[in-house]
């Protein structure tokens, strides 16, 4: 952390962003890449991805001849969901009733979209650090027909530990963090927040429910409520640490679906990952760059140098205090 | 590919970095933070990182009291290499027996600390958009008391290939794809570059020695001159692609060494991995943000689209052809 530091810095935020704007292909009433017009959604908004990278048929590439030539079709499809239909709003300024809507919206597509692809990955790419190319709050969901590398590494620690030790991973480990204390951010009646053991990035959290729940539908109505409320507490805190819209990427993990969610998945408990880069200011991120990328992630402050930081932050953002 | 873009543009490169700063801690004659005075050196200089991530007296965490908190401790030593005295230059910019003197000082700084360190990992950070805190053209260097993760998947893949097939993965691999050409970028007498068959950055590529050489150390003199020509090229060709100095992080791998270096480890392959950020211009990059990080890397481009790409490029640099 006490590295000079000559390198990048990220340039300042559009400040501005335009409530309504008729160019831009995620509001309410404009019209799409694909010559579709939006229409004059009040709340959430779900749309067919113009650009998908996974599609329904994408082709076979065939049989390999060669053990380390291996291929096989990815399909799949790309959704677009709207959070908001105003531009110049992000989750931790909308109402705690905004933002349940967007949890119920989540849970929909997931049980849609579960009832055919095993794999239906809910992720929100925030600012433009983070390679959010519209600045509308809006998150993907894209749904495949396979466990993609991440899911795949989950399902096997998560089954392998319930095989040893009777019990899901997620449930003991957010029991344990509730006893240590000292990696904890937030806690409510049905939710944890806490920064993982095993964080890489700077300030990244885990989301977990208390109860055993395996997957976004699942989820009754006051674990709904609870979520929106803990949700905008946390996005506020990270506002607030450099007094900017905080950039991350974050993203939901749940039981797999599809022709086999009826299976035993007793070992999977729910929980989101966010992944903020920001580092030391509002304009000095963390580059995962070449240790990391050809060694191994190493960090520059401790999980529980972060907890404490997030912990001590106002729950109040900082542009709504100003008021 | 076909993406609208309204996120994050880079900012432009710095366009002249000073041939000498005085208070550039990697200059020569330059104080640097501890005190210390740089030589004048004239070639390469390699010298302790005042901020090492690494040190050799790290303290032990302790036992563990749960399966879920493991800790253990991480020692090593970090240093850092300049390639050349000047500030306003980059390896394609350098004299083919100025980089042949970088590839000697690779080869030197591995059998020093490979002496006692298993791991000894030597990267290249280029370019502010790759967390490179100093302009000044300069590497790292950082050895282990441990294999870190990717030294452990890399260690577990040859190995497993090598005794299943009898020789080891790369150079079956390399022999692959010089009969299959599409994804070849460069060859030559002793080496050759393509963008591997499992690429995730747009024009990542893998450069590999033809012969079975397993250590950096091992390189014959005229491996090494062959080598340092077609790193001139390649990184030639990366600056023409986008008329800019191509940022990335390189970094070598080989077999493991310190107290097991007399073991059998006959299933490694040297090879070199580039990773550059650039997908559409100078300053348009490649994201690797919510799917990615949450799920599964996604390319915009097929590996055989970049390695055409990179083929068709010249191999004289666009800033000395311009005099
Ligand atoms: O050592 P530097 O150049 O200050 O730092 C750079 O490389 C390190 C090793 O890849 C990274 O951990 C840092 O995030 C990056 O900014
Ligand atoms: O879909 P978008 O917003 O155009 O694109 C963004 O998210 C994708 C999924 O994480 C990434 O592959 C892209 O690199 C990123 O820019």
């Amino acid at each position: 952390m006490k590295r000079p530091w000559q390198g990048q810095v990220e340039p300042p935020l559009l400040t501005t962003v335009p409530r309504h704007d008729p160019h831009n292909p995620l509001c309410p009433g404009a019209t799409r890449a694909n010559g579709e017009v939006n229409p004059h959604y009040e709340g959430t908004f779900l749309f067919d991805n113009d650009f998908p990278a996974l599609q329904p048929d994408a082709p076979s590439p065939g049989p390999s001849d060669h053990p380390l030539f291996q291929a096989e079709a990815a399909r799949g499809v790309c959704k677009v969901m709207c959070f908001h239909p105003w531009s110049d709003v992000t989750l931790p300024l909308m109402l705690v009733p905004e933002i349940r809507a967007v949890i119920d919206a989540w849970a929909s597509v997931t049980e849609e979209l579960g009832a055919q692809y095993p794999w239906v990955q809910i992720f929100e790419n925030k600012g433009a650090m983070m390679g959010c190319s519209n600045p509308h709050p809006h998150c993907q969901v894209w749904a495949s027909s396979f466990l993609p590398d991440v899911a795949q590494r989950e399902e096997r620690s998560q089954r392998a530990y319930q095989s040893q030790h009777g019990e899901p991973l997620l449930m003991e480990y957010g029991r344990q963090e509730l006893l240590r204390k000292d990696r904890l951010v937030l806690t409510s009646e049905h939710w944890l927040v806490l920064v993982p053991f095993w964080a890489v990035w700077p300030f990244q959290t885990l989301l977990l429910p208390r109860r055993h729940v395996r997957r976004l539908p699942e989820l009754t109505p006051a674990e709904r409520d609870d979520l929106a409320s803990i949700m905008k507490k946390l996005l506020t805190k990270y506002d607030n640490l450099f007094e900017t819209s905080f950039p991350y990427s974050m993203g939901w993990h749940g039981a797999p679906m599809g022709s086999e969610a009826g299976a035993n998945w007793d070992h999977w408990q729910l929980h989101a990952h966010y992944y903020p880069p920001l580092l030391r200011s509002a304009t000095v991120r963390k580059f995962m760059v070449g240790y990391e990328m050809l060694a191994q992630a190493q960090r520059d402050l401790t999980p529980e140098q972060a907890a404490e930081r997030l912990r001590a932050l106002p729950e109040v953002h900082y542009r709504l205090g100003q008021k």
